[in-house]
């Protein structure tokens, strides 16, 4: 089975940021693995000190739920309370924002990836760029 | 008095597993006796890591105010946020989300079931599985 | 890669509690997989409702340092407030006792099992009758 | 003035994983600015999911003290509980374990790194070596 590895988690977190540096935002990316937990994390210079929190939130939640945070945010049933009734999530207090995506592999999700400090839109091209690298 | 025991829990536990099976969404289940405490838990393989704080919550809610959390929900005038002031249930940060059934027997709340994982019906169909078992 | 399943989980924590039932001590058994997410969990008619708490972290502690917690717990210089100090952790508030082992296939840590609700050197026999089931 | 900056919180922490990869210990480095915020972090393939929670709160309670946490470790009449009553380090709730040195750069600190997942003595070394780097 093929898993998050400490080579592809940064390969996909530079090409995010990569992306952020040509629409000269800074900004922050977070890669986790399949259970949420935080495996590569880069901050570009000028990005908010918050943009850890933001970042790995996305990342979170886009690992809990298998898809990405903008469908998430589309939700309007989903009471954004529910990041804060799961303990497992709590450490990023996860708001569903969008430019958190899940990261699959031969069809299951194996992370997620989440960037902050653009616009909604931005963060989530962003990981999508990353996304791209890894032919998915 | 008849009570929540470790055969009934992992019977329902199971019944209402192999309803997720056949509906093939991995889904986690929580039991949780009359008083709220955990008697048992089982997470399908594939199913996401928070599950268990989205069962064990539906179940608390369902054991606390003694009705499907499918009920709660519609009750428009419920603030979410009541479950963040009951200490007791604070361990599972319960937010009232369908999939949660009190338990009963002889018109008595014995505890209650939580299934977690797969979408509001679907969670609330594998609750109501498992209580077919026990001829309620 | 082989990893934490729920029959495996099943498997293992049956048979920490058909020790415990052996010698008639009513307790929990919590299984983790490698990243500390419970995975299965039962409680014996008779133990502790809070010794969820206490197999859980159990579980959590032998998966977190991929040690047995009786090893941990020998150890005078580890400042037992290091377990409030791990967010990852913090669900599980886990303090190092007796009764927690990490379960490895092949070499790899892919989970831990906890026993909570009899003394710590039965608990600790329970988690170590578990292993024996998987030829380790 | 000099700051942390990305590229030589990248380069620091890549040089402590250097050395852990040379101890053959799977590890995870922390690097935070002066303000105590991440900047950049990675997990060695192997390194425990909780050693986020370790290289972080080290290298917190090294910017937050402005020495190394071996150093802080020392003095006995530091009351660990201390961490807890300070909320800008409660998020990686830090308690001071060696592995942690402050960055400086013409007398001033600018930053501090953090390692987790070896002994003692081995994540002290791993920062050492990524001081090195920067000649210092």
């Amino acid at each position: 089975m093929i898993e998050m590895t400490q080579e592809l988690a940064e390969q996909l977190g530079k090409a995010a940021l990569a992306k952020a540096a040509e629409l000269k935002r800074p900004m922050s990316v977070s890669v986790v693995d399949e259970s949420g937990r935080l495996v590569f994390f880069s901050r570009m210079d000028g990005a908010g000190f918050f943009t850890f929190d933001t970042s790995r939130a996305k990342a979170m939640a886009a690992a809990s739920f298998k898809r990405s945070t903008m469908e998430i945010t589309k939700n309007k049933d989903l009471n954004p309370l529910l990041w804060y009734s799961l303990p497992s999530v709590v450490p990023a207090q996860a708001l569903p924002s969008p430019g958190g995506l899940p990261i699959k592999k031969d069809g299951h999700v194996i992370g997620a990836i989440g960037l902050g400090g653009g616009s909604p839109e931005e963060d989530h091209e962003c990981a999508l760029a990353a996304m791209a690298t890894v032919g998915k």
